[in-house]
């Protein structure tokens, strides 16, 4: 894989140049994307290559993928259906301008499933092309993990960053709601929206988010042992044996390591909070994509044209209701950090399922999208098969250094274990 | 003006057509509009008129005009700036589609000023044409109160509906914070965009409000007598005389009609969360529109081009310092509705100012859009001149409904005196 911190250094150092390394990507994307099918659209090699020669800020020579639910103004913006073919937005999304004015290369727009819902994309998982590799950010995930880009942005309604990050063995980090714009991605649930992303470990995604943001999210080295919450949900079946393995694992190589770890129960008020999303989702899409759906409805995929159908019928009060459940959830997640530094979940059920016709589960990441809390898949860990297993981290709210620099830490004892 | 509840009234007992109806509306815009200019563009009287005449819902013969911040695919969106001439969303704003959805005719699309900021638009007070109609929902306001529409849209960012319906003498609602989406409006800071509605009266408004939110939002006459505090925050002196003048008749009217009056000093997080507003919706605004502000920066107004530049020079921290501060505001707003039903404070510093050079100050109006909290602005006063003075009820998070029956029994006892 191509690392954010690896071409800042060869670049300082003067081994590389940004413009080599734009090259480097475009050519790995020539190479490798026939058979993976990540990217959407692609930059102009000769434009890219030669605005790379005179790029400056931190970013320079780091190539990116845009999902493409992300506005673009040079770049078509398909949101993954041929219903917006030929759309051009007349200016790029927050996110995408933050990317550029910190000197990076929007090399492409990567592959997303249809409006960013479960209704799966080409792309094939590139650790096994016989297998998804999880959605909805499904191009972006599978760039990075085939290293044909450093970085690459991602959306979260459900679980569509830490999933298809676990899913491709990628470091997929969701930050606290709204710390990064969601202006200029296609709206699907206001409430849940959440702009995040992808690069090779949590060490480079927090490089990354740190220039893009400009704030002070690189990782940094516990200053006490890590106090680590294995979070016992009332879904803990639903994880795979190949997961409970992965889990026991790292507890394991942590609490070796120094760590601290303890088991926290789900407390009700969080199960109910997962319980209400959908609610919240399918009342939102059904007004924020209403327009699409009397427009554009009988050219949706059934599973969204189902979802979208379901949230119109949904009356307020009930929205309303979720609305409060999902407050009191968000309070018992800050609390969930008075005896902890981070919980330790599944990011999915298990690793990437095989074929292309599901995007697979994102029931292990849904309550904290709803939350709002920053998550980081840790990479390392994997099945017997060779595919990767990601667990994540969730750190209190607007703690994102404390995520990215406890994953940083397990990816370092997982790797040296 | 055109009532909403008459025209459903009128509808209902056979004495109108929603067809009739909306050639009324059109009659009155080419009849009046040139000498006001609260049309962006119009919708096709032919095409208007006829599908008037198979509308179905609720709305059925209600003429709304939108504000030109609003994505529409049947009508050009400028959102008030040369910049975006000839643009063409793809959909809708969803506040366009539930309109739509209620049988409501969509007119035309109304002025607003530069991206909904503080750069004056053409548009002039139906009352008196040499005075501002406020901003920036400038023309909604105006083609209200100039019985061009039954209702309209607005946005409100600092004090862009309750300002504009004071100084034309309309009812405009801010409802609670995302009690309407604002997907598909122009962002121009995602803590504080709110979509608000106009309409002759508080019932009217109320009742448009409830028929497009398909919520229970309809006037009711107060169970027991309404406690209303007259709420003396530390700008009370930016308030001219006109206005002391309008708060002190209110208040006599009120107390006379069996309301309890009590007087609320600012409590101390409140008057911080004014002070904030500036910072979050500078800051939000120079991530949101970066791209707009590097491509075409040097064809923006010098206060929207400024704005956004002192917004990309805040540092993160300030900003998480201002949304610290607010959150505290928005609990102080709550605890504030222990005591009183709703609070009474200026919709504006008097009444409009003579001149188009200036939309007025929203100094009245930023802390409310902070917090969240419904208000409506009360219609029926003048100053000597004969130009409205507008006071605003604030009611509790949620309270949708106490604000609009409150500013609806005020309206009453205000006419009755």
């Amino acid at each position: 894989m191509l690392s954010v911190i690896a071409i800042q250094d060869d670049i300082a150092a003067g081994r590389s140049t940004p413009a080599a390394e734009i090259a480097r990507s475009l050519d790995r994307i020539a190479e490798l994307d026939a058979a993976i099918g990540a990217f959407e659209t692609l930059a102009d090699r000769d434009t890219a290559i030669a605005a790379a020669g005179s790029a400056s800020g931190p970013l320079a020579g780091v190539s990116v993928g845009i999902k493409d639910i992300f506005d673009t103004a040079d770049l078509p913006t398909t949101y993954g259906t041929p219903l917006y073919e030929g759309y051009r937005p007349r200016t790029d999304a927050a996110v995408v301008s933050m990317i550029r004015q910190a000197g990076a290369s929007i090399v492409g727009k990567t592959v997303t499933t249809e409006f960013a819902f479960l209704n799966p994309s080409r792309t094939r998982n590139p650790l096994d092309p016989a297998h998804t590799p999880g959605g909805s950010s499904s191009g972006s995930a599978a760039a990075v993990a085939a290293g044909m880009v450093a970085a690459a942005t991602g959306t979260q309604t459900g679980g569509s960053v830490i999933r298809p990050a676990a899913y491709c063995g990628v470091s997929g980090y969701k930050p606290s709601f709204r710390l990064v714009p969601a202006v200029g991605a296609k709206a699907f649930s206001w409430s849940l929206d959440t702009v995040g992303f992808f690069a090779a470990s949590a060490a480079d995604v927090a490089r990354f988010a740190s220039c893009v943001t400009r704030r002070p999210l690189d990782v940094e080295e516990p200053a006490s042992p890590l106090r680590i919450g294995l979070y016992k949900s009332r879904i803990w079946n639903e994880a795979n044996a190949d997961m409970h393995l992965a889990l026991a694992r790292t507890a394991q190589i942590a609490t070796d390591a120094g760590a601290e770890f303890v088991e926290i129960d789900e407390p009700d008020t969080l199960a109910a909070g997962r319980d209400c999303h959908s609610t919240i989702q399918n009342y939102e899409v059904g007004l924020a994509m209403a327009d699409d759906f009397l427009r554009f409805g009988d050219r949706m995929s059934k599973i969204l044209r189902e979802t979208i159908a379901s949230g119109r019928a949904i009356p307020p009060a009930d929205y309303d209701k979720a609305r409060a459940t999902a407050r009191r959830a968000r309070k018992a997640a800050t609390a969930l950090f008075q005896a902890v530094d981070v919980v330790l979940t599944p990011s999915a059920t298990g690793a990437a399922p095989a074929g292309l016709a599901s995007t697979g589960s994102p029931v292990f990441n849904k309550v904290w999208t709803l939350t709002g809390n920053p998550c980081v898949n840790v990479t390392g860990l994997s099945n017997s098969a060779g595919m990767p297993i990601g667990v994540q981290v969730v750190a209190r709210f607007g703690a994102d250094r404390t995520a990215l620099s406890a994953a940083h830490w397990l990816e370092r004892v997982i790797r040296e274990a």
